[in-house]
């Protein structure tokens, strides 16, 4: 498990900086910073993560994961057109789900064995783990960022992650299988909304037109 | 006086989260965004000033200010109608006021005690608790950030900032009764800003008008 | 050295926050805003380092740069014509360009001293200390970052930091004199970028048009 877990993390190492260089590459962005901003989307959830719970960050620890953002970022800007291939884009983005998936539980766990605000700030840290990276890349590219889209990216992400934490504060001896099982479900709800395109409903938006006029009145 | 400070800091929680989410609602956001919106805008500034000062995070040692600012957002998302009617808005409106004098002046007092970069770096932290969190929001959101527009938010909480590190760093032994005159004070420039609708005048702005020809020229 | 490094790092201060100034000027930003958004690109990216680094912010450590910050921020609100003018501009260009230079490869030291990660740490660090606090600034000030541009800025900064990389792991005993150099060598590379306008060619930019089509395609 600790093991499948690690190649796992660089598999979705090298999908979060993909992923990336596809969502900014329309924007005419050159190898620095298409490698700046694949790395960051990358490494940046976990980043804040750890300053935030006030260990060493990871990349610090174990460079493996600098190293293939840089390489991912890299090829994905040299091989752009294969990797925006419709079938190639489609994995990518699967590998970014169930990398999300995998972050995110393994963060819980992470801020759980520190015993550091729990139950909350344990789900807390494994969102912004799994999302963090993310939005830093679309603000440094000048994107609107997943919090305005109705994208269900975060949304299984924040319930794996309850999960998790209602498993560990109900059964602490629970093992690595349980980890799985929720990465695999986290990782389901994530398919099925990009297999089915499903969106958040608008009775779950904030309503737009009453405030547009607000807006206009002004 | 502690627990009056600690109360009013729980109403500034709200009060922050709720302006955010009304401030964010235009845009059509779904719950989960505005729920981490809320939440960011009430914790962000002072999560920055712990980070800077190298301390537990504030949210981690208690976790009521987490669940006050999902409650508090969650409300405002499901009574958006209510809180944008004009009187609640304008209570809200006043009480961000008075939560952003409140957590200035308490992040002064706790660099203060901490001896950290005396005197200028506790003013610093007062503004960045203060703002930080709404700066966050804005640049998620994709709105303008308060730094760019003309209003008379930030300015009043610098004042009391200065003037708390004036009497700190004069009187040592000043007691909580300095603190809360601050606050009050803060706040009443705050308020009537609010009231009169003041605005930073334009010779204190820059000069918008050359540069923009400057800007045809290139 | 060092007492020339250290003037060095104040002058540099100076011309981060007056090009930051003058970069955000045209939109109208009041002094408070002018403040914060000059202070912030003068110290940004070397706090982010401190943070990752775990050591105390630089600035509390030594408030003249603050001070300095500040100043200059000041000086440049009210003397923001005569800062304007092509001669003065073209010198605080030249000596924001030294500054990046300077503070890069001062991080790299740092951080190599600290034995944090070497060796792709320490080169990472190296530029977020350079770029990191003009892009916090052209984040809340909503201007497209660094990034977005073609502009040759931090790829002098990055190969000043691997060369800097090289040097202190295959000569640790190299004296202060390599340093002057590698700052001296990366600070001509931007000035031969300023001096004859070279901008980062098509071939290593992504490619604009293709997706463009495909966006309109969505």
């Amino acid at each position: 498990m600790e093991m499948t877990g690690y190649w796992l993390g660089m598999a979705a190492t090298v999908a979060f900086a993909v992923t990336a260089v596809l969502a900014v590459a329309p924007r005419g962005v050159d190898l620095f910073g298409v490698i700046v901003l694949g790395l960051i989307t990358a490494i940046g959830g976990g980043t804040v993560r750890d300053l935030i719970l006030d260990v060493p960050v990871f990349w610090a620890e174990d460079q493996t994961y600098l190293w293939v953002g840089i390489a991912a970022s890299t090829a994905a800007f040299f091989a752009q057109s294969w990797f925006s291939r419709a079938r190639m884009f489609r994995l990518m983005l699967y590998l970014d789900g169930l990398g999300a998936a995998l972050f995110a539980i393994e963060a819980v766990q992470k801020a759980w064995g520190l015993g550091f605000g729990l139950p909350l700030v344990p789900i807390l840290l494994g969102v912004v783990t799994a999302i963090g990276g993310g939005l830093i890349r679309d603000v440094l590219a000048g994107r609107p960022t997943l919090l305005m889209s109705r994208e269900i990216y975060a949304i299984p992400v924040l319930i794996g992650c309850m999960l998790h934490a209602v498993v560990l504060s109900s059964w602490p001896d629970a093992g690595a299988g349980v980890a799985v099982a929720l990465v695999i479900l986290t990782f389901s709800f994530r398919a099925a909304a990009i297999r089915w395109g499903l969106r958040v409903p608008a009775w779950l938006t904030t309503t737009r037109a009453n405030d547009r006029c607000k807006e206009q009145l002004e």
